[in-house]
């Protein structure tokens, strides 16, 4: 037995080599990194080809929202595979039309009523166009808007992400969008979304930076002109630019603002969507009602590439007589929707909209304020249901942050020390910039909850001693 | 049994309906479309729910090219999904480095020899970045080759197809771009290539044709500033716009032209690579050795949605030291690249190249002649391998088309027709303007290949007919 499993060790060494000489990896100067080559996972844990095992606190890229090789999606892939494993997007298919109901069933404001867009005998509220992932999700999103209203530009929020493709990239308000900008679309205009600890309005508290952060984005409106305007685009939480939240009134007054000027308002729940916070979709928190969601990574936790846009009725009808121009090969895979339809039946089943509800409440939320307490580089903790971040800082009082805005090199080394404080640990974090972002999988224990975050903790005496040596 | 069958059956229906009322369909008018649909598939054959059959003669979308639920890739996808459907890209994958290492190693040039790139002690001819699939390929070799550069624009083709996203759609050179300028990739320029039935440049055969063609894009190339032009980008064959095969010479003068000015040559490989004419990629056809190659479709028959770019060494190594700024959550994908090294072997097992060149040669393309020697609405039969098209005219001195350029409604009626007299033998075209497509799975036998034939051959009798309506 010994041999055999050396030489499939062997070869799957061999095979990973490949990866570090063939594989053009994304994001990376390619002589800078050394990937670490994972062998398999099991909900929250994954190993890699030498056994290390790693909590997953980072669910891959925010995406394994019910964890490594549920039982349930790895069925559920494998069942369809074998009956249909892909069909033309030109044909219409079984799985793909329950998802797309399962999904318009539970999209914000299904539940709660309201009057159908479809007029009468027409109770449709929603329809799903799928596309292969987030970015493209979002192009098609601004396509929809911008053919719905027969107007051009778009407004996005700084600090945020929304794809690799060239529209979603310039509607991307963080430094990957500046190396990308040799030829970007030309109709993308940035404003300020609220980001009350590091307030640009001078706001003293949540309340007001939600009030000056609309009246901000009001003023943006006026002065590109109204008119000019399709949509209006941001992360209903912002996911890696901060794990922002929208202080309680903002995503309504964007809304009103929106209807004043027969602007579309765009959610991208690509991150947050499908429970993350403990919701369907993030928006469903604050009842608020967009044109238009794009979706993508907890659909399906990503065991096949799968995103889409869910299309509010009154925009879908534009097409009913005149053809929506955008498609995709791959676009509403069976196999995808297959995993898609599983995953929302795994959800209800396990409960797994209250479980994140409840323990981000009672175990996450809790144990990291606790935390921040005792460790002078925790700036600010924050965050609902499954999605934290601690952001660290050289000096609690100035806010100033453990490393500078875009750090690299020497100069993003303190955060460099933390990560690998954490990862000795066996646990695996998300970071950006000068934060810890906690994103497990949903379906993590409580005890494997509190396992991570004592890692954090243990940590942060390097970030105290960072942030200390960074002061003096 | 029946009654659990008929259960399933209605099932099956009312998510079919689902398909009607919630799926978003692409390319479409929504109110205009009745999709068939799919309930399974076996090879070159696929049934709809009420057990109808239909040979493919379209490999759905030109990705099925080793048909439907083949034994091999549905075992190697259901052993991968149990094994580990998904990882991050972040991450280090056996699977998809075997990919990446067996694609470069069937890449242009890889077998024939030359100068590696890489310097002493590297063999390395080709790296691989994995996307989601054709459109994110062709966004992200543009972005490779305009960083490369420095320079900003981008020269394709009239008559080409590369994609769905914002700058794969700008150099799109079909009618499918004209509702999507809303706000499209300012450094996009396109010129005419090579199309002999059709020629733009008053060419009187092949060889002329590439010749003017060639003059034509130099002038191009020499008043758009070749110092601007980061990369040149065609179709190696064009596909939906017309299996447009380049003239013998046009792709190495294409190359050279390239070479006096810095300029990238990147040949988008997604529906013609993989086999489709007889070759892993067909350049090989004409021993060029572009500088990029964007692949989707035939990697894996689509079973799991997966693109890529394949990128010479001497490009990939501008990003060894600086931070390539791309990347998607899917890229790489496990399940996706295991289908694509089954992909592969079975390719080399089954010789599939083999047996699309010769039954190209010795079936598809004699059996075309010789319908169209029967057929005077038959103006031109084109093709190689398993990619053919049948281009129907009114009249065959004038070439005048069957229909209309980007004919729709009534002007497309007499298309519809021919069409419809196919699917009435069972038989699944692809169309695009005036012409059929024959593009059916690579696996397709002898004698489906001639069932096919057949029914186009009854169903171009219609054709005759509207060519000599038309005439009158």
């Amino acid at each position: 037995m010994t041999t055999h499993q050396e030489a499939v060790r062997g070869a799957e060494r061999s095979r990973t080599r490949d990866d570090d000489r063939y594989v053009f990896h994304s994001w990376s100067a390619q002589g800078a990194i050394d990937p670490l080559p994972v062998a398999g996972g099991e909900g929250a844990w994954f190993w890699d080809e030498d056994g290390n095992r790693y909590l997953d606190f980072a669910s891959q890229l925010v995406n394994l929202n019910l964890g490594h090789q549920h039982p349930r999606l790895v069925a559920a892939l494998q069942a369809q595979a074998g009956r249909l494993a892909t069909v033309g997007p030109t044909f219409a298919n079984d799985v793909r039309g329950e998802l797309a109901r399962l999904i318009t069933e539970r999209a914000p404001g299904a539940r709660t009523g309201g009057t159908p867009a479809g007029g009468a005998g027409d109770d449709r509220r929603w329809r799903v166009f799928f596309t292969n992932g987030g970015a493209d999700a979002v192009e098609n999103a601004v396509r929809l808007a911008r053919l719905h209203t027969g107007r051009a530009k778009v407004l996005a929020a700084y600090r945020s992400y929304h794809g690799n493709t060239t529209t979603a990239m310039s509607l991307t308000g963080d430094p990957r969008r500046w190396p990308n900008e040799v030829s970007p679309d030309p109709h993308v205009r940035h404003f300020l979304g609220p980001y009350a600890y590091r307030s640009a309005f001078g706001a003293r508290d949540d309340a007001e930076e939600g009030e000056r952060a609309l009246a901000h984005l009001r003023e943006v409106v006026q002065l590109e002109g109204p008119g000019t305007i399709a949509a209006i685009l941001l992360e209903t939480i912002v996911g890696t630019n901060g794990v922002l939240i929208p202080p309680d009134g903002y995503l309504a007054g964007v809304r009103a603002l929106c209807d004043e000027h027969g602007i579309l308002l765009v959610t991208d729940e690509v991150m947050v969507g499908f429970g993350r916070v403990g919701e369907w979709f993030a928006v469903d928190r604050w009842g608020v009602v967009p044109d238009l969601v794009t979706f993508a990574k907890g659909v399906n936790s990503g065991y096949v590439p799968l995103g889409g846009v869910i299309i509010g009725e009154h925009v879908a009808r534009t097409f009913d007589d005149r053809v929506f121009p955008g498609g995709l090969t791959y676009s509403g895979h069976p196999l995808a929707c297959a995993v898609g339809v599983e995953t929302v039946r795994t959800f209800e089943d396990e409960r797994i909209l209250e479980r994140v509800r409840t323990l981000g409440a009672d175990v996450i939320g809790p144990r990291l304020r606790e935390i921040a307490a005792r460790h002078p580089s925790v700036g600010e903790v924050r965050g609902l249901g499954f999605f934290w971040a601690v952001e660290l800082v050289r000096d609690r009082e100035t806010r100033e942050p453990l490393v500078p805005f875009n750090a690299s090199g020497p100069a993003a080394a303190p955060m460099g020390a933390v990560v690998a404080a954490i990862k000795e640990r066996g646990v695996w974090p998300f970071v950006h910039f000068n934060r810890l972002h906690v994103a497990p999988p949903l379906v993590t224990s409580a005890d494997d909850l509190e396992h991570g975050i004592a890692a954090i903790d243990a940590a942060l005496d390097v970030a105290d001693e960072q942030a200390e040596a960074a002061r003096e």
